[in-house]
């Protein structure tokens, strides 16, 4: 039976989901890895804000606070952050169109911790987010954000 | 306390956090909200291919099958495919760069119903692949990709 599956994955479509992704296109018009993993790392901040938008327009007081809403985001945000430190890898280093500081690749500890703080941070927002009390919520929100812009401030060029 | 925490975040920031993703900004220069629509569309879907890809080299036996990297990038994929639907709303319909068939506005019945496919086959892609088994895992990966391939035969113009 799944012999009959693998069949009917052609090979283009096994080449979509493989080629450029794992470090075996050799193209010279293919991106680099390293140019790979920040279109990955934007790609990943890109998904957090979008869902980090509407939690900080409701911790604001712009919109209504919606507590469904606000826990599902939440939860999104707490899957996606821990995703971010493979995004970083050596190969990306001076990549052209990153907000990055070179600083960050001689500060690399530091800098683990601060995404490690979000990473926790994000969790706990996830947590309260679900318990579902709304100023524990935008509390635990501006927690969060702080610890984004904790490592902004060091390693962010543009803000 | 919590007063305190606000104060330190800068006007800089909440705006950061807000201007450009609830259809607040007003300058000529911004996104569209489709554009908008579409750039998370296009991350959403950079995330989960970032991550599908080493799982399709260890189905192919392209390298070596690792039982927990596998696990983690299943689970990832899984937290992902479910924030798929609301990257389509009704506003990204024509915009540019994307390569998605007009036709999916005239059949989101069908379209919902393949990504609903994709979400459920990823989420049990998890599920047999937290369990372990290799020939399973492999086996749950290629169902995971026809429900791609599925939705890209009929509703993805270049594939």
């Amino acid at each position: 039976m799944h012999s009959t599956r693998l069949v009917a994955l052609t090979i283009a479509t096994l080449l979509f989901f493989s080629a450029s992704l794992t470090g075996t296109a050799s193209a010279a018009d293919q991106p680099t890895p390293g140019e790979q993993a920040l279109k990955y790392r934007k790609s990943l901040y890109q998904v957090i804000v979008w869902n980090f938008g509407p939690m900080s327009a409701m911790a604001q007081g712009k919109i209504p606070f919606d507590q469904a809403e606000f826990a599902t985001r939440a939860s999104r945000v707490a899957a996606l952050t821990p995703l971010l430190p493979e995004a970083y890898p050596p190969e990306s280093r001076g990549v052209a169109g990153s907000d990055l500081k070179d600083k960050m690749w001689d500060n690399r500890a530091d800098f683990n911790s601060k995404l490690q703080d979000l990473i926790n941070e994000s969790a706990k927002l996830a947590s309260v987010a679900q318990a579902g009390d709304e100023a524990d919520s935008k509390a635990a929100f501006f927690d969060t954000a702080n610890a984004c812009k904790n490592c902004h401030d060091e390693y962010r060029s543009d803000d």
